[in-house]
């Protein structure tokens, strides 16, 4: 028998015994090393997003092949063969998108705004054999025709690999702001670009340090949290901005001016997913500059802004959702470049079992720790 | 002498005469067919803009050259050798952006945002001489060092060239939308694409025509006003939204929706230059798709949105700030083309006496007429 | 018996009786009304292409559906339903492109470089039931879940339809023209831009008029064939360059520098598809331009050029390949919007029934029609 | 009286003594600490491009503010003040570009392109006080009017900073293969592309640097001569490619092939300025690459290509030429992050004084050193 958690219903998480399943073609059993907490998980416990319960959460997830079906060996994305034994990370959101909605015929670089996707751990309900769609488990199935298939590279413990979905949404945050390339000028994020991150919790601080990895020029991190801000200077923030030392948004935004000489950020990505960041991190971005929102996953509500002055500032406010399966590429790239220069082995700082889901999701609750995992 | 009105103090409007002026190094003096008033003399008659008073309103303008100095002769933009009799319009904002700011440096080609520009008609204290610095007068001193002098095509009368300005916004707004180009994909605007345009004045009225003359697939005109509302469809619009059929946000999102077949537009432009039009017009936007910021010149206050439904829509929100000075070329060259299909001398509806620009600004804020000009 | 011609070995045209088709899952049986005939099917007819013959050539085809499986009705590209007798035009590149090589996982938005990609009537057996997987026949069967299908819209006749396929061959070359949007500047494309077509076959023509379309400025032609130049004149070509007239590339050059006040053209599509054609192109382009190279469907040769020249000029050269299946919904819409201006109902001239195909593909070969069809 | 190295006519280099010049509006007057030898002025000195003879050569200095106009105090670029002593570095090509030419009007975003520029070292004529316009001189005169200061930033030797002119050329060519950052996909280059450098002498060895400092995943050098294969993998290249050892093209583009798994580079640099490298580059280029030529600045004659390839590639070739002024703040900034990583002190090689120019220039034609410089 497999125990996974189980999200039965809103707000009911509870463990259960899920008979091992057999190997369909092209699909693999993993077994689960870690799987991350992320904050979708805690909306989905309390409702926030519509999906169709009961769920095993999880889409974080690292792992070790413990069986394979011959047809899967050979759709490992980068063309390595897989056996028994290899350490794997899998995109949650299926690439077997429906191939039929306007999204997935007209926007196919955009993969991710298919309205039929199904998401491991988040919308696969696991009521029908093989169940095991979820992280919070001991092992899970993955059809690998239909889901994406990493092998982490050598030298990457699972601690960093953990790390490659939330990665992977950082990455392309950064991306969203690239300049254009067509012209040489200061349009978006480029060598030597000042990037204010608002929020450094795990998102926040993947990109304070993909920008790092990417050349920016200074870098800064605003927060409450003394560890995360501790976090983020060790990930390459230049300067951070503590919110409980600025306690106003009109202090923070005069902050980031003084920092840049009175112009504003280049790049400002709003990480915090909350509401009043959003009007904050416009002010904090100078004319011609690029604001990403990153953060509103969910939806905490709404917050005044005045239209006149993003028609002022001639800026760009580009929406920035999930990431193509192709970013996992890029984002487990950027955390073996990043291993040799960040701590993100530290990255991890709580570990519970697959029983203690229940406490682990409270704990995550309470942002006491970086990034919290499930381990069987 | 030369007759002038000039803005004294903030709703202090008077005709005033100015001596003649010298003309100086390059430059020349334009006697004014016709000149335009734009929400932008509105705003400032009321105080919202910040200029040094007193000023001779008006920057859009056409007229024909009364002298000229050898120097200015060779000037103009498109090299044309001027004379005098000479049609010509002039862009108001200074090319001689100051150099040295911020924006000069690193943004040139964003030269609308150096900080210390100056505008003809707008920013330009007529105090000192040579005084004529604004349209509403008899005669404007050009200094064709500083401001880019076009002449007008041959064939175009004077009633469509005083449309280049506010031409040369719609434009710069629709290629905001452009796709990058690259990867062929639907991204922005390109052919076939479904456009929105939000608040048919002036400004909406040619984003109409630019939209038209670039290969839109589908165009829908919203507003509240009869008479640019069949105005709109004269310039190629193929749906209208008449705010008095649908008079709920809901309603006019879901006609947006149905016309789209469930999609949204792939661009809306904001040109009502009213707050609720922006998370109005975001609504309209399809997942991936762009909205372009134009209507906000001035800040008539904040309205409320949730930064969610920007980060799930994966969408561009680009401001749009005035236009460079080579906007102009392209601006004369829609009109151009633009006067084969559309009526477009039939914009200017009323006219008033230099004399009588207080009465001209009432009438202009009573929005009945379309384009409401100053002519000696 | 269903009628088709079958290309055997290289240089071997032969009609062939097939049995006509069961109708499988997802799959429609269309009655040909026209099938273009492209340079591509010169090539394979001479074995300039790799391909597995036998194939029945054809890949430009408009006609109506004799029979359809019911799960294939609701696989409309644009979600209209599916009937017996609908007019319908098909890509020929597969959408069911690989989903595991590099491209297919990396570059959604190129979907053409999919290596494994199965294109009906280039490189579609015949030798194995059902057959007919090209156009120059009396049917072709469509697998509905693997190629995309459009209905061809309301009052287009067939002979503006069978140009679906080349259009979205120029609408695509067009947009890797357009200018990035982000910064207003002359870059690219956009409204008003002086573009140079270089060759007017149909894949020209439709250059033109799709530059017409979107706003094109200035559009040069420049060919051999006085009937392709009279119609490039009617497709909306303000200027056109006779080679008979201007025999050496530097006076054509020279005439395009004339034309554009010595400057150079903003954007020059290859079109000829011969080599000298590319070294003249850029010559034509000015510094900053586009140049785009769609004409090297097949490789004819090479060419000597300075690569100093590409570096000064500071321009982009870039190659266009085909098209994704998304850009048919633009070709549509471009022919519906050209039937409005241009004579695109003559552009078929010459009609040959499928037991005249070798005599076809000879006419064709001489260039003395425009788009030669075969029609049952 | 002041000592400089004078071009007197093609082939003809001798040393001249000025008289010390009087300091203008807005001048300085800087002691020359080092000014590189570039490619350039072997070209100028061969007399490969037209420049009006008499000029004293050399455009890459550094050195101190020996005496300044009090106007010029507050021009620097990025806001410091000046004053006597300072260590500044000059953009050789001036800011003062006509303002009238087509590309000073229409492409603001390439300075570089208008067709009067006057840069420092090439096209100024000493003939005229205040004569001393180049930097193989004891001293320079700069109008910083006309030409960007920047101040070297603190913490940086002259060493490092003689190397921003060419970094500058570097970052641009970096630049012009970003990807447009609107859809996320594999568009130029991004975090973990693999690019390869042809030729690395200074400026594929700053164009390596540079590519790692922006988050490369992998760098493949190529170049025939040992010291500098060897400088490349301390400034970050993974895989050198040694001409020695792989002596044909394809022997070398088989490498390539190996190092990316079959697919081709990312982005590939043009470095070398051999016009057979252009071919071989694009053959190393993956399909829907990127090309970027950056080496043949200037002619050194033609080379065949196969336009077929580009045209099936789909790639995009882009020519790079030069850089605009804000260029030099992203190379200080790069050489600043440089530093901490890479020998970037080690690049000066050999040092001449200035009598001793014309061995300086023999010198340098022999590639034995990386850069070598002109020291007073």
């Amino acid at each position: 028998m497999v125990k996974a958690a189980v999200l039965k219903a809103i707000g009911r998480l509870e463990v259960e015994d899920f008979p091992r399943p057999e190997i369909g073609s092209k699909a693999l059993l993993m077994r689960v090393e870690l799987c991350g907490i992320c904050g979708t998980d805690i909306h989905l416990y309390h409702g926030r997003l519509q999906v169709p319960l009961p769920i095993i959460p999880g889409h974080e997830f690292v792992g070790r092949i413990e069986e394979i079906d011959e047809e899967a060996r050979g759709l490992e994305v980068l063309g390595h063969e897989l056996s028994e034994g290899d350490l794997i990370t899998v995109v949650p959101g299926t690439n077997a998108f429906c191939g039929t909605c306007y999204h997935c015929r007209f926007t196919p670089q955009r993969p991710t705004l298919c309205q039929n996707r199904r998401v491991l751990g988040v919308n696969m309900s696991c009521r029908e054999p093989p169940h095991l769609y979820g992280g919070w488990s001991e092992y899970v199935y993955v059809d690998a025709g239909h889901w994406w298939v990493y092998r982490v590279p050598e030298g990457m413990p699972p601690e960093v690999a953990v790390l490659t979905e939330p990665m992977a949404v950082s990455t392309r945050a950064l991306e969203r702001a690239f300049e254009p390339g067509f012209p040489t000028s200061d349009e978006g994020f480029s060598l030597g670009s000042t990037v204010v991150v608002q929020g450094v919790g795990p998102i926040g601080l993947l990109c304070v340090a993909a920008a790092r990895l990417m050349g920016a020029g200074k870098i800064i991190a605003i927060d409450a949290l003394d560890h995360r801000l501790r976090m983020a200077e060790r990930m390459g923030a230049d300067h951070i901005i503590d919110l409980k030392a600025y306690r106003t948004s009109e202090e923070r935004v005069a902050e980031v001016e003084r920092l840049t000489g009175g112009v504003g950020a280049d790049v400002v990505i709003e990480c915090a997913g909350v509401p009043s960041a959003f009007p904050e991190g416009i002010a904090m971005t100078r004319r011609g500059g690029r604001f990403i929102e990153v953060g509103h996953f969910t939806d905490p509500g709404g917050v005044e802004i005045r239209p006149h002055i993003i028609c002022w500032k001639d800026i760009d406010i580009l929406g920035c959702w999930a990431y193509p399966p192709a970013q996992f590429r890029k984002a487990l790239k950027a955390l073996e470049m990043g291993m040799r220069e960040f701590p993100l082995e530290e990255f991890v700082t709580d570990r519970f079992r697959v029983e203690e889901a229940p406490e682990a999701l409270r704990y995550a609750e309470q942002r006491r720790g970086l990034k919290v995992v499930i381990t069987p």
